[in-house]
């Protein structure tokens, strides 16, 4: 059991949400996930301001999250790629996606991560829903879901 | 694939995150999956100054993740119980959990979390690492882990 003075503070999950709770931190995360690297396609696809792009990407890139590397010379340019850090993400990603489909989207997922090659889509124990393979990040492919299409008509 | 005009805010991990992502908040939800219930307790758990509490709580009842129950009639007193719906955050919850203890608990994880009478640990695929079964919040208990120790030593 716990000792009765256990700090509430001292907790892995607190630490976590300290590096990605912000929303916009989530959001540039699940971006990198569906392999967008540069900051005009985050921008684009977020459709947040500059500077809070900024500050995130910078973030991220100082606790080891992303990392930045140079991708053209002249002009230089830079793309932000998931460090292993960063891609060990994913099942907390996906199960917050998971209860967010099942109790906010009355209209069904927006988005369906589908098992690559197979069809099948992710249970929330992270496996195939069809074949029962357990997915990581590279097995799977997002595709459009229902509250998507209910939104955009 | 998903069409070029995605909306990057019809999104589960957005709509979870604008419920659950305060820091408080999560923490108020890692107190109530640990068996708090009271207010008072909450807070001495927590150390949260008392309007942030009411605060979270009030909210947390308002969006369903918690219940708000009386336990004693004179004087009046409520306690807070997780929904369903909060009884599925689970997952979310350990992932963000495990993700921590991996990259942000130098002295190890402070908070274990083993399979009740089996003793074996919740793994990332939220398996017990010892005899493989799935764990569900009901399987498991905590206990004080090396992270804790390094804090109070």
């Amino acid at each position: 059991m716990l000792p009765r003075t256990y700090d509430g503070q001292v907790c892995s999950i607190a630490r976590a949400l300290e590096l990605v709770g912000d929303r916009w931190t989530m959001l540039v995360i699940r971006e990198a996930f569906m392999g967008t690297r540069r900051f005009d396609d985050f921008q684009r696809n977020l459709g947040c301001a500059r500077n809070v792009l900024t500050d995130r990407l910078g973030r991220l890139v100082e606790v080891g999250i992303l990392r930045r590397t140079p991708y053209q010379e002249r002009p230089r340019r830079h793309e932000y790629r998931l460090t292993r850090q960063g891609v060990e993400l994913w099942p907390a990603m996906m199960s917050l996606k998971t209860w967010g489909d099942r109790h906010l989207a009355p209209d069904g997922p927006p988005v369906l991560i589908q098992h690559r090659g197979c069809g099948g889509e992710l249970d929330d124990r992270l496996h195939c829903s069809r074949c029962g393979a357990e997915l990581g990040p590279a097995d799977v492919e997002a595709a459009s879901g229902p509250g998507l299409l209910a939104e955009a008509g």
